[in-house]
């Protein structure tokens, strides 16, 4: 920060109220005169709404966190059926579930208030539980039948293409991701695939199968390298995070424009609470672009953002 | 949990859409289906609403953290100024930055991208920071002027007395929180108050000032007493959670409906992160309240709240 | 951060081993060589060390949380008895909690997985929870007991000299922190004194007590203002934190070490997670000042530091 | 929680002291006396320590989270050369950082005040941040020259079966993760090896490189599988955290101990904050478990349990 900088940006805090005229255009551009939280949720929408704007802005979604799981598949849909993502990386485990609520089954809404007691009966109810989200046991069974008939081309394809054959066998359904993007040609990348329950029935079923992650690794690379602009958008951290940012280091320009929504904290030193500024040590953020770290749990930013963007981009 | 309620609860987590029907009503009865912070937030919603319809609930309003400042001013206001708080319990500071900005003064907007250096450099400038707010030293001397010019009619009169007698004093402002209480008769109740700036002005221009804080704490624990239900809403923690929870120990039934936004967690054992639930040992929230719990920077969820309640209670 | 003062700070991170021959100073000098909060917690030991061997330095304690109930009563005990703290600040729980203790009573320890039934259940059974430690009404019986038989000698004297007068009638105790500072003449404010327990009694039985809470506010201005260095400890952060850097806006030279163990984080602008750089530019952390914010538990942080400090001043 | 099982917890908590007696051990013992997260830590020790003794108990260790750069890598080589871990699922960061250190460059203590500006400089300098640790570019290097002379036996072969080969290739080293894992034959599995800069450089080297992540994830079964006993100990959380709980799914009893230090935290639903009671309802840990989950920064809780078990099993 120069003292000229500084100058630059003390505008008066923007003390705002509701009032029956606030759509969610007014009350985020409110926001953007507060600050805290509710300015970096501000700005997160102006930033997103920027790569849109921007022809040239390749846009990377990583997302991580059970948000398929809690009702946030339809909007992840959304965001790729709108042309707001054009690349995802995401866990095997939001894939899984994706799997399941597209075969039409559902996870359940429960209660959070439980002991170990009930934990213990739910395993007897062979109830699995996602914090105040269930998912029976059964579910994996009929998962189960629809991978055990797939004919799976080639053994040692990339995992993106095996995700893109997967979003093809898959039945029409308005909420699912691995449908709209197989549909929407959206590669959807999974560094960590052999780390999901969906990968563990593949393993036991096809033997051979050998998917090659190096391929998935080198094309990522490849993505960032023809990407003029990037701008990245990070649900969570965890590995989507890092292996989108491990990639835009051989960006051109590496990201013109970054965003992350986490409750994770920079101090302990794990990457997913990781600044966006730290990111420019390495590369990975142009030391020019614009960023907004939001902390907050995604199910109440993401829609938000979604909602900011489908009113600006109908 | 008993098996039966387990099963009651068991509907589909709803995977829902944005679209431009849209509104903040429809979206809070979305995330209500959902799961994590975003279900917390819709049932706050439902919550405060039921608080309002029922006309026997006296409403607790507990501020904490620094809300005036960053821009949320006009949010309390509005949450006084529409009868959605009786009893406001708050701290020094919001005192003393809401008549900064009810005497005309204003907060800054600044960045928090700053070094040792910067703050150095802050305090060169007689610039005091706020995380991403900043308040000139000189608005203290507006205050001072000010406060040097009261005329206190008693000095052994309670803090809420003296808080009332304050907001008399003070021009009108449509974001006061101060004015609009003292003018709605809603009491404000500051437990810390020798712990604010405020509170250092008027020790050293009125040396003999002894504002009786014990006779605010009984006054406090006679308004529990008389409540036929009683309703919490808590915005962080701290000082504001205690003094609502300890005289709701007095009242009849302990409170039917409890809300609180905070980013403090349980484990830690400190009363600001206890959840609702401890508090239902303490008897202080009834066994069969309502409660829920944001995990949410307030400056996010907050806004969200009084939107939907301004919406269904135009 | 100049490029030549990040050059100067280049040492290697430490790798380093635990042996048969690991003591505490071993552990915290090897732990200083690392980074993230163990290397904070290591820069705290050393910080406080030098507090104490500056013959000049005033400690000021600032404690929030419910330290006394959870078993760390002793260790505060042992801070003041071993002259590592010159005025202590903090809240009114943590001191009915020491009556309660001083007194012979116990806090019982618990299993926290609780569901809300349990809670009703404790309620029940007249058994209060602070996360996992629980306290019987009662005892609370006890502590009223204790309370209507004082015989106070002024209505109006400040709550510290109240909390002195209150260490002098409690029995001997080898863990008591009022009887320790009592006998140490070691200062004990607490603001918020009427958001406690003992408050609530006192004012039953007493009622024409009023503390004169602006006699300590001044009083504490003037104790920073002797001040020729000032150290600062923060557990927690609230109240205590905001009072103590609040006078040592007085300071001639504001502190000159400041060291806070919290589990907030500084992104929602509260003041507790508010980073001790943030204090330098309000002029209560002196820019020159060593300092050192430990995230963790103080349940864990703090017997380390003291353990540290005990075997280098035994 | 029944109301036997309650009433049976309810010790006294501990009001300790430290002296010039103590040592590890009586610390963990008297903190296993107290509450919050001090007592959490003290539990954890004392189930590690019954996962040493248990003879039949295969230890399963998740290391997420930037622990070798930080100063961390002599604390896990040690668990590794005094047999407290049995099977390493790791992330790909720590095995680069790993060779890095073991090829004899050095991660570098830095500062973390950093502004914006200070980032952009450090990349001009080719200086990688990792929140306060530092790592030059020219490592990378270093590390590359050592891969591009490797002469990899099989492209096919599993990762954990490359990674052996690859603790074999380098150097001896004290503190070396990868080569005493490979010494004591202790696996290591990182399903998200692709995700990390030591895949990036395999790749780009060895373009036929197919590592069959498969194979890593069924072998993980089968060990799971013959587990008499399981026990776990999770630092961070991330894949490796879901690794071994997907995998522990298969094993007879799942796991009947388990630990994890992390600062997450549950409501937002992510599976590295989950409780470890939660994983009961999927069958991943056993509901008679005994388990502790500490939420501390790793760098403080890890050396203290290490420093324990190290001076009970010398």
């Amino acid at each position: 920060m120069t003292k000229d900088t500084f100058k630059d940006h003390l505008n008066n805090v923007n003390q705002f109220n509701i009032s029956k005229k606030t759509d969610i255009i007014s009350l985020i551009n409110n926001l953007r005169g507060t600050g805290f939280n509710a300015k970096r949720l501000a700005l997160a929408c102006q930033i997103y709404e920027k790569m849109i704007r921007d022809n040239e802005c390749v846009k990377f979604f990583g997302l991580a966190g059970a948000m398929v799981p809690v009702g946030m598949q339809g909007i992840i849909h959304d965001f790729i059926g709108d042309g707001f993502i054009d690349i995802l990386v995401t866990t095997g485990a939001n894939l899984t579930h994706d799997i399941a609520e597209t075969l039409g089954y559902h996870h359940l809404q429960g209660e959070v208030d439980l002991n170990e007691l009930d934990d213990a009966n739910l395993r007897q109810e062979r109830m699995n539980r996602i914090y105040d989200v269930f998912l029976p046991d059964k579910v994996y069974e009929g998962i189960e039948d629809f991978i055990s008939e797939l004919e799976i081309p080639d053994h040692n394809m990339s995992v993106s293409s095996f995700l893109k054959f997967l979003g093809q066998q898959l039945p029409d359904n308005p909420h699912s991701v691995l449908k709209i993007a197989a549909e929407k040609n959206v590669p959807i990348f999974c560094p960590a695939f052999t780390d999901s329950g969906l990968a563990l029935q593949l393993g036991f079923h096809f033997q051979k199968l050998n998917l090659n992650h190096f391929k998935d690794m080198l094309e990522m690379v490849d993505l960032a390298w023809d990407a003029t602009n990037a701008g990245v958008c990070i649900i969570g951290g965890g590995v989507p995070k890092n292996f989108i940012f491990q990639s835009l280091q051989f960006c051109p320009t590496s990201a013109k424009y970054a965003i992350q929504i986490t409750m994770d904290r920079p101090e302990p030193g794990g990457l997913s609470g990781a600044t966006l500024s730290e990111a420019m040590s390495w590369g990975k953020v142009n030391e020019d672009a614009e960023h907004s770290m939001i902390i907050s749990d995604a199910t109440i930013a993401l829609p938000l953002i979604l909602w900011y963007l489908k009113t600006l981009f109908p």
